[in-house]
């Protein structure tokens, strides 16, 4: 005798694949005319880089990894048609995979192009993009070196020149114009071939930074991409958590690592089997909460490997029991209330979110177990 | 044309299998004549729960996960022999899953024990282990409940009593000697049924807190079980990434994301391929550092999703190329030092290890792909 998934995991992370096309489809709006791509590294930001890319896919033509593996399972999962980037580019030795998938690597040194260029020994590489770095110091050609380059330019065709924003969450830094006239500037000197900046903050500073292509990641998974305004995307994610025990606590007893907590009245502690090795953060100990019936629970001392407890005294018993489900995440806790709780960004929230969890795809209202 | 992962890789993780079982000798020769179980949970603390329990196997004859998944997954890497057992316990449901993959659950409530009594639907289930709370205010039966089971005992083989330390990695807390004397007094009670109370650190306390069972987890892969002291454990995992860029910046500009770092001298940065997509904690953001050459790289700005930049001006050109690899982990870096950088414990930089990373085992010397 077997069980379902379901109900041998104590839980579940819900993804809304409806309301990630809506949250594309929204900023493709937006960006219009430029075109809009989807970045989904980092296994779509932790949500599951097949069933998010293959939603997407109704609509969206392009799509960005971080990696060469990351593009070789998204090339399986989706098939020939759409166009896969690969923003790392290839590492030596590496450019007939990229051929032979049919994915585009983005060149981000001169080593990089010098051996795109010269690759012979597999099959001919296609087109690629350029990066070159305006202002972030991380990947992308210099502008010495994308200079060099435009002396002695390489048999690639280009399909796109990029670069990437620093500080697009916060629109007044001066930095954000700064990168954007030295991108135009790069641009004009590739005259015919797309050019692409902004990604998902990028796209609210103004349409000036769209160009030709936008490469929206955290706004499809509804981290807010304009701190301290109001969200326009939809939340896509909820996290919630059997509770395995209530325990009734005295005053004065403390509970978890550390005897980090101690309780200055009676009560009842809710244990749910969710911890850092969930990837749920430590750093929420003493700081993070969930939700029952509309009641925020605080959490209780340190968050354990496995384990995590909250508050229940203010929940009636018949809510809070063995059995009862436990919103983590969700419409009462969105991705950036946890973080701003545990002292990152809705980013690393995503990408945290473990492999024990039982996942389920929800698709126009209805849910599906992933594939 | 297909190259191997370790070239398409940019980061590598190496477990050395063979000091993960001489860390559990010495843990085993510690604990003597108590018995020596190994705590696997967490995919053995992101380490990779099946080739290090094959590894472990040899030797240790139980094992503990936290999930029903964890030890169906177990059980298939280890086959019949070894003992598995879940700490998190049986859901409502489960309890012909548990008799069919002859797992052992640990009974953590009162709930969990009736059901398991009663259960009379799957294959007749075998014995239990019961968690009494003497401290910890997680999971297990508290006082209360203990007195009420014993007066009315289910018909349960009990394999093991246990219960859990709350302050084992701080010596001097009194809570630790409390915790003892009650357990001592629950174990009085079920003559001839084994007792565990120690963890890893537990077993650094005193031979009085070993009992008849230790359950080492942390110390296997190396924490340090008494912080502030020696570690006598060796350290297992080393993490390396490769440069794929080296860049030359100049004084005043600003590296990475929110222009954080702003060069106070020109220097060179190199970029890996490393994030908090990986696991990486964006807590490290300006504060933690690789190695490279035996020279401490500082890390510069902040740590995103798939890239981080490390300072290697001070390291000649010859060493700091693109291909050459930046120790992230490993003999300079350990994983409590990386811990204490960013503001948690190893445990958790250690569950954190993402999966993009690619993984060699080493046994005795010699390096295994994982299978």
């Amino acid at each position: 005798m077997s069980t379902d998934p379901a109900s041998r995991s104590g839980a579940v992370v819900e993804i809304d694949l409806a309301g990630i096309c809506a949250n594309w489809r929204q900023l493709a709006r937006r960006s219009a005319p430029a075109a809009c791509a989807a970045v989904v590294k980092a296994n779509a930001y932790g949500l599951g880089a097949a069933p998010v890319s293959r939603a997407l896919a109704a609509d969206c033509r392009m799509f960005f990894v971080a990696t060469l593996d990351e593009g070789i399972a998204l090339r399986e999962a989706l098939g020939t048609a759409p166009e896969i980037a690969v923003l790392n580019g290839p590492l030596p030795g590496t450019a007939g995979e990229f051929a032979a998938q049919t994915l585009i690597p983005v060149l981000n040194t001169p080593g990089q192009i010098d051996e795109w260029d010269r690759d012979r020994e597999g099959p001919r590489p296609g087109g690629a993009i350029l990066h070159v770095d305006t202002g972030m110091a991380r990947l992308g050609l210099s502008a010495r070196e994308f200079a060099a380059m435009l002396d002695d330019p390489p048999a690639i065709r280009w399909r796109a020149v990029m670069s990437h924003l620093a500080c697009a969450d916060t629109p007044d830094h001066p930095l954000n114009q700064r990168q954007r006239e030295r991108f135009a500037a790069i641009a004009a000197q590739l005259p015919g071939v797309p050019a692409s900046l902004a990604a998902s903050s990028g796209i609210f500073l103004a349409p000036s930074y769209h160009f030709d292509l936008v490469r929206p990641g955290a706004a499809l998974y509804g981290v807010n991409p304009q701190p301290g305004r109001a969200n326009p995307l939809r939340q896509v994610v909820r996290l919630s958590a059997k509770i395995l025990q209530i325990r009734q606590i005295d005053r004065g007893e403390s509970v978890g690592y550390g005897a980090a907590h101690v309780m200055a009245a009676p009560g009842r502690v809710a244990v749910v089997p969710v911890g850092y090795g969930d990837g749920w953060p430590r750093a929420l100990s003493q700081r993070g909460c969930g939700y029952l019936g509309g009641a925020r629970l605080p959490l209780l001392g340190r968050v354990s490997m496995d384990l995590v407890a909250f508050d229940v005294s203010a929940v009636p018993e018949a809510l809070a029991h063995p059995g009862a489900m436990i919103e983590l995440l969700g419409p009462h806790y969105g991705v950036d209330e946890a973080a701003a709780d545990a002292g990152t960004i809705g980013y690393e929230i995503l990408c945290g979110l473990g492999s024990r969890y039982h996942r389920v795809y929800r698709d126009a209202g209805e849910a599906n177990e992933p594939t």
